[in-house]
């Protein structure tokens, strides 16, 4: 979000123990800890079912067409991080493929969050390269219009910057500010512990209504209980 | 649809036995023999794939972004219903998730249908609860305003009552009326019996043009059969 | 595209040896060694996964909710093609289902792209007939409006001719005009020679701005490497 | 929403002096006054400025790129109607324009509201007949397809019966059941007072947070007021 | 549609009589005299309402975000004509206003019709510059990639060959291939005259139901007239 | 953006000079600039035509269907300000109409940006009250869930500080973070200059390809010019 165009480097990283922490916790969980917070919105699809990654984000603001800054933000990856690919107008250009996948696999990068296209699905499947983007789209993109790397961009409205915990799965992908990673972390341990005690107990049978205490409200809100006609 | 908020706790259910010949048929045909009404829209898309189910509406109807009225259905359901969620104005939000499905499960119900989101889909898949939603978002949801449970909503464009049979699969779903589910699974056997003969007919190389006997609907229309230039 | 409705029975189709060589090559490939051209957008999605077909185009031009023209094309199909389904004016209708796929497949036809929707989707993928579709629904068609076929369409914002080359694979699909298919056929060639060295020097660790020579146009525009703060 | 077709001729209206009162109150205070329900989205759009609509609804189910039933309804309508147009299956085909309003206006009818495409869009204006659609487009369309006249409806995920009164102005579309009529204008007079009375309150320069009430509760969600850092 | 990217500098276009003619018929009109073809779908929309123009197309095929072609299609342009600008994939970027305009007017091109985004709306409609785009957008665009000018382009899912006719008006925007203009005026012309006299009829208070003959139609098709119980 | 749910009473806001001079510049304008940044969105759309306006935002972050927050935001607001209101997920509701827009126009605020929807809007129009919105909607709320005035938020992919300037007029929203308000406006004083001048070239009818030097560039891409076949 920088008027100037940078690459910058090096960048700080969350701490790898607690992004393995908000891994285990996933999407929804990690979103509720963070006071329902940091979603991405709806649009970023997993390109594969049932695999859930978390890792730094490496951030890309690209001209829409153009994968130029992709290429650009490869040297900057270290192993663990996901990149997050994002553009400055709306486009759904397959912007990632393959090749692109194997340098960074090839750097120990785990991912790619795109809010654009990819193209190669198959291929990214059977190399267990991991993707959440917008659109499948073989549409091919030039290198010619600058962006940055590792500027803040925002992603399905929630703003990235770079280091920040990525975490994504098959609900969607949700952002924890580096800042907030140990809290979150946390918080998101309780509430595994707590929803644990919950399931025990919605499987014996107990009404939700009578285990959140939910009755009064429902009477509060004037909501009468009625036989059908 | 009331202006009032209530919760009709008993509902006339459509027979089981309806209900099970209306599953063997599946959505397609059921849509067919009911004379190609009841289809409720192509938004709401399976959580997984090759699943069938059908079973008696329990209808919600739930501000956005609040679970409050799901968790006052759970009360009202029995074995083998299906929950059918429906919000005020449109939503996407993440109003049903795993702890739910585990409330659910317990009493019997075997899927969801929901105009709004859905959460933990690969929980929700591996425990066999069986979803069909508008969205995927992890997007959390508060428990504050009310809204109405087993009252006539709209699903997908579809008048749901209570009671009324949905069938889901993974061509979406359709809606059939509880006073037309015998008509309608009458007219779906004769339909499958009918397709049975027709397919045999098509295997055998006759033409559909043929078979259903359009040649003369061609040349009324006015088509020319002409040779490529 | 033509004012008078005609079906044209026999068209000019590309040569199979040189259908057989694009189909190795996919559709990024494909659309590629075009000169990123003939890509049908990314709104056509496909009924499985992990399959690449190709084959000439058979092209329908049918009324919104209506398959008439679908059936009229039956006939003027041959084994290896692909059959092109378009609608005068946007629908989403369940044009296309598992009876009109047997016809065709009697008949060698080896897969369907269709601007409309789909439906009977769990026995076209058990029977091995893929679909690609902009839309899954079960809604029911009649047979009563004109329309054409083996005529040029416009599917995707791409002008299909008859006889025209369809590729279709988990990125979408691609259309090359017959007359331009040999010569992509060997670009499409040139190019998966080229990647495969490319995908080598990149799996030794080699970064694709130094291998494509990128750190020049990187200065020139004006790009400036920084540490962050 | 009945499985033969049919054209019903003579309908029960609203009364036309609850028609008018409705009229006064406008889309937003009758959609207040029903308890926030009747709203047909947001997808219904205005071809004209600064005008208000209502009249008993007579309805239209047509097939897609169809208008044959629109001209059979033309002979059930009666002046100060409003004509409710919906098509089986999503259409945004321009299936009325300049002479079917003005075979309309002939009669009587006020106004359009329809879930496809009108054209005409200019002439439409010129001659004050009023319309609310979902599209533009001079897509044309056939006469081929049977549908149903006065039969309920789903409009923008709402129920339409026929005779029910239709509320069209520069914010949508709002549908009163016939039975709710009286005691929706009503209430929408009540809210007017009321409203009235509010507007000098606020035009005073008093705080909405304090005339409604609102401190304490956000109070009670735990909000505080801070200073700026 | 070329691989290669080249600029057609003298293009042959539509006879300036014909242009005339097919401007007073209007775009609803223009598109049934063709067989009901040449709609250039729904999503292109004025800028300005109850205007009309009609000219040869001068026809753009731009690299999204990237309006270097439009700068290099004015030469090619004379008095009378309209700029018609497509991106080689999905763009709202605004990549027309005010100067391009200016330029463009200074040379006597009529107006533009975009399938990306245009910005200085508001200084268009003041200097009476006519524009028809999919999407108002001041985002800002490149002068840096490759494309064509006077090549054929889909536009809206119809083809444009440059020289074309392009009409457009409140309803949206047709295109008339150059050999169809002549054909397309007569019948346009018929078109009228007959309209004026069914307008005539229907004002007298005659059903279209009689006078297009319907009601054998709407019989054959089991359509019932009943009363309302 | 905040896990606690505040209201900021005090905030520093952009000089008004400086947004005075933003203003004049407009949203185009300005959006370039900042180096093609800030720009809202293309969703965001006036309820009236040929207005500008600019000021210090005053911003919400509101629950979906709930204007609590709104109510709370009124108090915090001077004259000159912008209320900018957004939501945690996704919703076209009609959070915003006359009766708000009095009490803030009794404040002197100028006018709203809206990521939901508002109502009213012929209301709004008579008294005055600029509004940009994504919806327009009818649709009533609830003043039942919690969130936070005056914190940062995201608009149409934009963060938002509170005392940010917004600009927006017929051309969208545009968004300038107060720090950058000086440099910004004298860059957009610049462009006018600037772009007075190359308007009177243009008007000479002097070529863009040749005033901003495009020949080369194009000659580079490789782009050939040629006479119509």
């Amino acid at each position: 979000m920088s008027g100037r165009h940078v690459v910058v480097r090096n960048i700080a990283r969350t701490d790898p123990g607690l992004v393995a922490r908000l891994a285990k916790a996933g999407v929804a969980t990690v979103h509720e800890a963070m006071g329902r917070r940091g979603l991405a919105g709806t649009e970023l699809r997993p390109n594969q079912i049932n695999v859930r990654i978390a890792g730094p984000a490496v951030t890309v603001s690209s001209h829409p067409g153009d994968n130029l800054m992709i290429h650009a933000a490869v040297e900057t990856c270290r192993p663990g991080d996901v990149l997050v690919v994002t553009t400055t107008s709306p486009s759904t250009d397959g912007m990632f493929g393959e090749l692109l996948a194997t340098s960074l696999a090839t750097r120990g990068v785990i991912g790619l969050v795109s809010a654009a296209g990819v193209r190669d699905t198959a291929e990214l499947r059977d190399m267990g390269f991991h993707v959440w983007a917008r659109a499948v789209s073989a549409q091919g993109t030039v290198k010619a219009s600058p962006g940055s790397v590792n500027v803040p961009v925002i992603l399905g409205g929630v703003l990235v910057s770079p280091g920040d915990v990525v975490v994504a799965d098959d609900d969607g992908v949700v952002v924890v500010p580096r800042e907030e990673a140990e809290r979150t972390a946390l918080r998101a341990e309780e509430r595994i512990a707590k929803e644990a005690a919950t399931r025990a107990v919605l499987r014996s049978g107990e009404l939700g209504v009578d285990y959140y205490g939910l009755r009064d409200r429902l009477a509060d809100l004037g909501i009468s209980y009625v036989d059908q006609a």
